[in-house]
């Protein structure tokens, strides 16, 4: 993490007056808040002593077949034994990591020097930092000996994978033994027709699929998954009990409870309609007020990714944002290949996800002024 | 873990004609089951917003803030910004072993081959797992890099570290650069005074402090908390991101409600009554059934350490003791030094803190008929 981005954009979150297109936040006023109040009552009452007594490091079993009958419906075949409940897909994404990449002194069953992870060009910064840590970014994608990839639904980008490149990735991994770690995170905010079939339903075996509640229905949560290849299992076990023990029982008696009396399916039309038209009024708001710059409409998630005309220091529009009253996230917090800052292109996320809809013109009205106070001041 | 062991340990676990004397877990009795589904259902309706969304990874403010008063009222001069809130004393150990001995392709401060871990003859597992793991226990502990310790209160001993060996770790620290890992985990459950001052009242440079909720409250909230040396706390934050983004905000409004509304030092005298009972009838229970069991009382914590006469196998032990309706923790789980399986003194840890105290004198009858059965099968 950038130290001076991140002190900017701690700043911004800090002060209330201030649009944020940051973050990558789901909307607080979809949060089910009454419905989890009546749940965590009732999951501490009729289930206390199991929600708040040590638990196995696999998580709860009930949760594991929620999980494992919804990818099941998505075409792929997965038992509640093949799921292990994580503390988030971060955890999900750092285990997996761990049991492909290995580690100094561990059990590795690929060094990060045989080859690395090949990356889309901009990518999940949780996921870049992790295997930036371990050095294990592949120079070259066709030496790599593992791909992340988020197929259903990119971030920042917010596409959907071609059959094409889902083909080729797949033959790829089953010509090379090379593994693909499968990011789902967003799957289910597409936002026209069912999520894709994951990869994890066309191969058991090169496949480690990471899904979360994060994005449907509270980070707070921390509750995601990780999907392993069958004979991972007990590596994948015994790296979560080192790494924490178990995920947080009392919150997986929670969730229990508010799925067993939840229309999961509503909720995610619903929330899936909120975000598109989010997505909409940001995309209005940038042809309006920032004609200039460019983007793709997402086809679902929570951001639009911006490129904005010439180069420059994005940390510098971030500040300059900042005294106009409007925060986002920087492209170089996305990007791979680093660029001698003042030649990177200026590219933001701008996500329309935490910011009711009436907000976002307005977040990007001093947006725009900023970009052209700054261009102003360079001009000088 | 060693997968014969933990075979046994879940068959037990899941049949509740078992009395178990295993796994060092919390008595469910004293979980205030009430007024954490009151706290949970105030949280909820109240910080809903904020204990739902995503969050920092130092934790929140309110929890810091109350285990570094907690912290200084002991002698320790912590502040909030010293404490990084962590899903449990696991990941806390965790994230210390990281920063301390490093991983492959990150940003090691200490190889493990340049040194390694000291420890006690027997420690608790899950930090030597963590240790073993990264190949970094120490074969000399005069070259260790760093020792782990249990100093207020040991597991699986129940001892209290003395004041010549606390003096002792010190200095070896000072003059070597040598760091200590304290597990302060049992210190609040000294049967007789207060705990002792931690080893982090008396150096900050050297002391990397872990703590957690689990023993005294509850465990299935997953709330630990890591004190680093000041200069390591930018390194350490950026770990914690990488694992899991953050620990569960749900859990922390909850806990910040529950200590505010909670008189814990109350509490806390309720929980050593009840444990030192505990204590003292499984010490009577192995005296009348098992009189050539050699143990210590322990001081405090959640079980006896337990020396049975011969060498033999535990998990042979364990495996006949389940067919008598008891189970325990097989004392090779503890131990660092691996003794060819046959030739292994008989240990065992006894826990007397989740089964309530008259069946405790009933749960070493069993194991005394586990053991004179296994004797007289052996005589065969």
């Amino acid at each position: 993490v950038d130290q001076e981005i991140d002190t900017l954009q701690r700043a911004c979150a800090a002060d209330p007056s201030i649009v944020s297109l940051a973050g990558g936040l789901p909307a607080c006023q979809l949060f089910p808040k009454a419905k989890i109040a009546a749940s965590a009552s009732r999951a501490v009452r009729r289930d206390g002593d199991r929600a708040l007594q040590y638990d196995w490091p696999e998580g709860r079993e009930g949760l594991r077949e929620w999980i494992s009958r919804r990818l099941a419906a998505r075409g792929a075949s997965v038992s509640k034994d093949d799921v292990i409940i994580t503390s988030g897909a971060q955890q999900a994404l750092s285990i997996a990591a761990h049991l492909l990449l290995g580690s100094a002194g561990g059990e590795p069953h690929r060094r990060a020097s045989e080859g690395g992870v090949a990356l889309d060009a901009e990518t999940y910064p949780g996921a870049l930092d992790i295997f930036k840590a371990r050095g294990a970014v592949a120079d070259d994608a066709r030496r790599a000996r593992c791909a992340y990839v988020m197929p259903a639904m990119s971030n920042p980008r917010g596409q959907v994978m071609s059959p094409a490149e889902r083909a080729g990735l797949l033959s790829w991994a089953a010509q090379t033994g090379g593994a693909i770690l499968e990011d789902d995170a967003y799957a289910e905010l597409v936002f026209d027709g069912e999520p894709p079939a994951p990869l994890l339903a066309q191969d058991r075996e090169h496949v480690f699929h990471v899904g979360t509640f994060s994005k449907t229905l509270c980070p707070g949560l921390r509750v995601g998954w990780l999907v392993m290849p069958p004979k991972m299992r007990a590596l994948a076990l015994e790296r979560k009990r080192l790494v924490d023990l178990q995920t947080n029982g009392l919150t997986q008696s929670i969730l229990e409870d508010f799925l067993a009396h939840d229309d999961f399916g509503q909720r995610l039309a619903a929330a899936r309609r909120y975000y598109a038209q989010g997505a909409e009024a940001l995309a209005r708001a940038l042809r309006r007020h920032l004609p200039e710059a460019e983007f793709n409409e997402p086809k679902g998630g929570f951001s639009i990714w911006v490129k904005l005309p010439g180069t420059g220091v994005d940390a510098e529009l971030l500040a300059e944002a900042a005294r106009h009253g409007v925060s986002f996230d920087p492209g170089s917090m996305f990007r791979v290949r680093s660029v001698a800052r003042s030649e990177s292109p200026i590219e933001l996320r701008l996500s329309y996800s935490n910011e009711p809809p009436r907000k976002l013109d307005d977040g990007v009205r001093r947006l725009a002024a900023a970009w052209r106070g700054l261009a102003r001041h360079r001009a000088h």
